[in-house]
């Protein structure tokens, strides 16, 4: 498709190709395409930068992830077609295990998922295998189906662009939730434990420069304030708002 | 695709689904869905219902198109995936014409869009024959290419979901614009003279509704102030924005 070099949105529209891309490649499913559309508005929002809130949040969620015992990053479509080298990344320095988990679930889906992923260098990529499926008590979609051997087990989860539910279900269960969430308003950015409302792909870089620089320190546990956090983020929208009325 | 009904954003969710069948059937195209998705968010923060600024000026865009000498609705996938019904029925009412043109051009979704309207009751639809096609001056998008029946000789065109250089193209070629465009800070919503800042399905059916009453009356130009309309909806958003953090 054709986007014309002089169109002042020519940079966000080159994103959503990437993504389409992922959807062409079976990655990612129509409704992930909405997904990401409201993402990028939050994202006009918060200037399409990394602020100093999300900074903040990146910086407690590396110290979560190294200090976890057995931290799971679960992934799903739009994740892995934005930024499957950073997860794999991640995983690397973190030791988190990578977990496949999906609200329009389907297997074929899943392996797409799984082979770009081991394209991309992961040794091990979770739930796929029926014999280690399991579940999460009080959820009613098909994300409640989880990896014995991954999300059942762990004590720390990194969930991006995630279901309300779902995060909601996981809190309940006892997890220690990181989650990416552009939108601060929204009952997974509200219920998890660190909120990063960044786009994905920038915050990810991010939280592996900042998990790299960490790990050479002696880390202890850090008090976090997430409501206090998602506040600042919220103003600073709003302040955006009017700003960007004015201009 | 299974959405559980305990879901929350139940509703929502379904009216996606509209859209996906819509890209299912070669109306919409993947970065069409994403645009939804974008849309979606700035819905929520209008509150999800026709505000009193849309309403005013929805009453001005009746005024407007019942006046004009010649007007053209210009359509796209989404806008007749989501309401060719109603493009119809206004078309009717307004004695506009009806003309495709799209950002991410294909001749077979072209025939698509005119067909689906075509079924509604559309008993013309313009912007498909190549011998009556034209340009409008300084624009670089395959959207220049126009009608010359139709957005070439037309006083009024009414623009759902538009592309913000075509607008500025638009006026510049001295069309009277009335836009539909759910973001506010958007430059087809600055630039345009009358902006509809509201779901398109909600507002094409109160804009029925209006012409049709209007229509039995004496209408004269009235003065409306686009600028001071969009300044209101954008204090809405941020008075809303700090209401749904709170609660």
């Amino acid at each position: 498709m054709l986007i014309p070099r002089s169109h002042p949105r020519a940079a966000s529209l080159y994103i959503r190709e990437r993504l389409v891309h992922g959807y062409k490649n079976g990655l990612v499913v129509e409704e992930g395409l909405m997904a990401h559309g409201r993402g990028e508005m939050f994202d006009y929002l918060i200037g399409e930068k990394t602020t100093r809130y999300s900074q903040d949040a990146i910086r407690a969620a590396a110290r979560k992830l190294l200090l976890a015992r057995s931290p799971v990053i679960s992934v799903n479509g739009n994740f892995v077609a934005l930024c499957s080298k950073e997860i794999v990344q991640l995983s690397k320095i973190t030791g988190a295990k990578i977990e496949v988990n999906l609200f329009y679930a389907s297997e074929k889906r899943k392996k797409v998922i799984a082979q770009v992923l081991a394209k991309n260098g992961a040794k091990q990529v979770l739930g796929l295998e029926k014999k280690f499926s399991t579940r999460i008590p009080k959820l009613d979609s098909a994300r409640r189906i989880v990896d014995r051997r991954g999300i059942f087990a762990a004590d720390v989860v990194l969930v991006p662009l995630e279901d309300g539910d779902r995060t909601v279900a996981l809190k309940k269960f006892g997890k220690k939730v990181i989650a990416f969430d552009l939108n601060p308003l929204s009952r997974t950015a509200q219920v998890a434990d660190i909120t990063i409302v960044d786009n994905v792909a920038r915050a990810m870089r991010l939280l592996i420069q900042t998990c790299t620089k960490l790990k050479q320190k002696k880390l202890k546990e850090h008090k976090f304030d997430n409501k206090k956090n998602l506040k600042h983020t919220i103003v600073t929208m709003r302040k955006n708002l009017v700003r960007l009325a004015h201009a």
